[in-house]
């Protein structure tokens, strides 16, 4: 008997890996994964979502499980190519990942939406659950830093992060709409819960909490939800989330992220080093084993959510 | 001393390959190479070039010996992997290949000219000599088969040439500009040969032809025009040119296609094989041999066009 939908709120490869524990422990209709869009640029002419292809990517068996990024038995003479052209090459595309962003520029040219490109990219890749994309409107994050505002892509790829990050901005954010199907899941009821992935806070959740309508949609949807701390003993698995904190003037903690994500929070899976400093916290805490190296990490993680997620229901 | 200027009119392999040569015995500002872009066409949302491609892979050494088209030690994960997204695999498009098709569309959408991204590509790639397309304008080879009209690709790559072709028509060369550089070089004066490469006369020569103002400025150039027939013995090195001169009920012979380039020809050189069967031409002719395998047989060719374009100013 179905137990009801999980709607996973997910960034790239923190959350993409929490996404495939849950893909792996639940029936495939009962996984909605709600992709972050504020990452996606416009590169060499080429529409690029590097969230939604790491979750797809993770999802389908498809990624590189070196990288974290991009796909496995991937050959780069495309890259090798491009610069003795001029054409730009800081950011890195392999040869089987640019049939992704070729195909999809080309639908989008051709008026489907990126939920359309998506969910058809899913079904022929194999992968049941549902991804989409918050929004099929243009939200697009931006950095600022002491040389003023740059795209998300120049200060995380291109910069490697290096930039002091002032303040962000997720251009767009204020007129996009969330996408309908999303919508209608939490609208739905007969949710079982709203999972938010370990992704960093500011550059893979709260664009999607910014489209309007989506925070108050989950907070109002009657499912827990629970999110999974990104940060270990102070210390980001991957990724810029630890100095983006300090730079924001917080501190690298995971129980900094959880009054990040404030009330909306039913519950908090945090690693058991974090158990302490997050006693206060007005949600409930689950400590379990938060890094995930294996699959089985994966898959245990995921039980240790659902299974905070089914407590808090019971109980309210 | 400079001999002037040579003007080299090229499809794709066979004129690649004298192109070739002619780059090899010329200095390189005594060569330009006015290419066909019948063929061009958009797949994938990219802007293909084959003529000018294969031109400039053959000129930067970075051509596929094997092929004849696309790049030497090329990789197919693009191919591989597009397929399964549902995009169209009938073109094969290599990794390497690729580079040129995204970076040309993304020049192309930012308002260059293909001239201009030509232009580029070739000086990056280290060719001396210039290439430039007949036009800047679209004009696109058309096909009638039994089927009705349909795209030249579609014809050539996707149904192999097999279509009985009942007439051609080159869609948009009626108000095509000529490439400029090109029309400025055949009025200049100084010209030394105007050479038409052994390419198939149909589909890769008389594209050129169409552009308005082209015929007659290469008529007018005051400098001999000297042909190399693409037929030997009867029927095409490579490619449709035989089969596609029955189906239009032309005999398949080296002087059929003489007859076919008229009065423009003052000069033709055709394989020993074919001398016979060229003795009533109006035109000068050089029997010479015409199959290029080796690089020295693409100079030595260059070289027997070239002294029979000397031989001609000099008569005259």
């Amino acid at each position: 008997m179905s137990k009801g939908l999980v709607v996973a709120l997910s960034g790239g490869v923190g959350g993409a890996k929490l996404a495939l524990g849950l893909s792996r422990v639940l029936p495939p209709e009962e996984l909605l994964v709600v992709a972050n869009t504020g990452d996606d640029f416009e590169h060499l002419g080429l529409s690029i979502s590097p969230d939604i292809d790491t979750l797809t990517y993770a999802l389908a068996g498809l990624d590189n499980p070196e990288t974290g990024w991009g796909r496995r038995d991937e050959t780069w003479s495309f890259m090798a190519s491009i610069g003795a052209l001029g054409g730009a090459d800081w950011f890195r595309l392999g040869d089987r990942d640019l049939a992704t962003h070729v195909e999809r520029t080309r639908r989008l040219r051709d008026s489907q939406t990126l939920s359309q490109v998506t969910a058809d990219f899913c079904r022929r890749l194999g992968i049941g659950a549902r991804v989409l994309p918050m929004t099929d409107d243009r939200v697009r994050t931006r950095v600022r830093s002491d040389d003023g505002w740059i795209d998300f892509q120049d200060y995380f790829v291109r910069q490697q992060c290096r930039p002091v990050v002032q303040a962000l901005d997720f251009e767009g954010a204020a007129t996009a709409r969330p996408q309908p199907d999303v919508m209608a899941a939490l609208r739905g009821g007969g949710l079982r819960a709203v999972v938010i992935c370990p992704s960093n806070p500011f550059i893979s959740i709260e664009p999607i909490l910014a489209v309007p309508g989506l925070r108050a949609a989950i907070a109002g949807a009657g499912a827990p939800v629970v999110a999974v701390s990104p940060i270990i003993g102070g210390r980001a698995v991957k990724g810029p989330t630890a100095k983006m904190m300090q730079e924001l003037g917080l501190e690298a903690s995971a129980a900094a992220v959880a009054r990040r994500y404030g009330d909306l929070l039913a519950g908090y899976v945090v690693d058991p080093v974090d158990a302490a400093g997050v006693a206060g916290l007005a949600c409930a805490v689950t400590p379990a084993p938060t890094l995930m190296t294996t699959l089985a990490d994966k898959e245990a993680l995921a039980r240790v959510v659902l299974a905070a997620a089914d407590a808090l229901r019971q109980r309210s």
